[in-house]
């Protein structure tokens, strides 16, 4: 937790803005940055700015904290992600990863490679989704949830609502094998696709090329959901 | 599983050179490739060349293929990775990462922010060290293990050993917060150094400054090391 997010429920006043904190983040504050009264400590208002935190009282059941907020978050990576469902363990790694990375609008959609059974997950529940946003954002430093949309149908979100998404930015979909390797450094905004475990079936393909999309590759090794995103939004951006 | 990794004792006969599967290869076989007899596989033998098995014989209880090696695995990235032991789970997932990009020397050491109970993790002993990378080079379609050294003491990792190691690379430690931004695709071999959770110290950053590795940072975003490693490795390369 490289930032304590705070919500506007923790405020117990405006001005000196002071928060009352509970719970998983006094647990952290106490046990890993094991923090004492007078320490400041970085936090960050959902949506909005960061600053830090003055714990002005701590004990084992309430942290105190007079809070200054007087930065902007940082920039988000000029990057939406569209991914076909990974395994439930993998769909919050990957989150985690692009939240933290600073991806902003996220899409996690069907494929004739997602095993069907993966859409019951409980990681698929909004709670579920949230925690690993959240987690994110307190590890990256920034106060801006993702927008996150979930689509079981392929076809449906490929052709009628990811041009919208996708206007004006480069549209790439990883795809091992392809002719054209990923480029680097683009230096404008991406849409990226990245498929399931075994790829995108050559359809699926075709549907991406249908409204824009290249399909690129990274190279001969074939790398895992979790490491895909990042080797790629890092190669790219 | 992308390749079926085989290993000397599989062999029952050399020409034509023909292997018997049970276990963990079967299983997935029959369970997540779906195969059947006739079908071909990719393959691999550890250490050599990759091709295909053609499935000879298979039930619930063993897989005959005829393997037929013709191609030399994908070239090793041009990458040492130095890493201060992370926690026991993100440890298995930064070594699958790493092995599936490609990297064949992996040193694991101290740092003053390195929590000591990490090193009596039953994720640091051999088998299950090793089975992170056999699982990495299945994925990424490998044959080469990599070699991974466990030091528990920084000083005398960095300053008599690692000089040798990082000898004819760009050396570079990853530190949020250095004055230098991370330079892209330096087109030379590279040794990478990646910190703990909280970062190396200021004395272990000079330390590795003392032995020619130069600190730059990623951007004002903090990524957690199984994420920071694939980003790193895939703009420097």
């Amino acid at each position: 937790m490289n930032l304590i997010l705070l919500f506007p429920e923790d405020f117990v006043s405006g001005a000196p803005a002071r928060v009352l904190l509970r719970g998983r983040r006094l647990l952290h504050v106490t046990q890993i940055h094991r923090a004492s009264t007078g320490d400041e400590l970085r936090v960050g208002i959902l949506g909005g700015r960061i600053g830090t935190g003055r714990i002005s009282a701590l004990d084992s059941d309430r942290l105190e904290m007079e809070v200054r907020l007087e930065k902007e978050p940082p920039a988000p990576l000029p990057a939406t992600l569209v991914l076909a469902l990974p395994r439930p363990l993998m769909l919050k790694r990957v989150l985690h990863a692009a939240t933290t990375m600073g991806v902003k609008r996220i899409a996690i959609i069907g494929a004739r490679r997602v095993e069907r059974s993966f859409w019951n997950s409980r990681a698929l529940q909004d709670d579920s989704i949230r925690e690993q946003l959240v987690l994110g954002l307190e590890q990256a430093g920034d106060t801006v949830l993702p927008e996150v949309r979930l689509s079981t149908r392929f076809k449906r979100f490929v052709v009628d609502e990811l041009p919208e998404w996708s206007a004006g930015s480069l549209a790439l979909v990883a795809h091992p094998g392809a002719a054209i390797e990923c480029p680097r450094q683009v230096g404008r905004p991406i849409t990226l696709a990245v498929g399931p475990e075994g790829g995108f079936s050559d359809f699926e393909i075709e549907t991406f090329e249908g409204v824009g999309f290249e399909a690129v590759h990274l190279g001969e090794r074939i790398l895992r959901v979790e490491a895909a995103v990042p080797a790629l939004l890092s190669r790219l951006l």
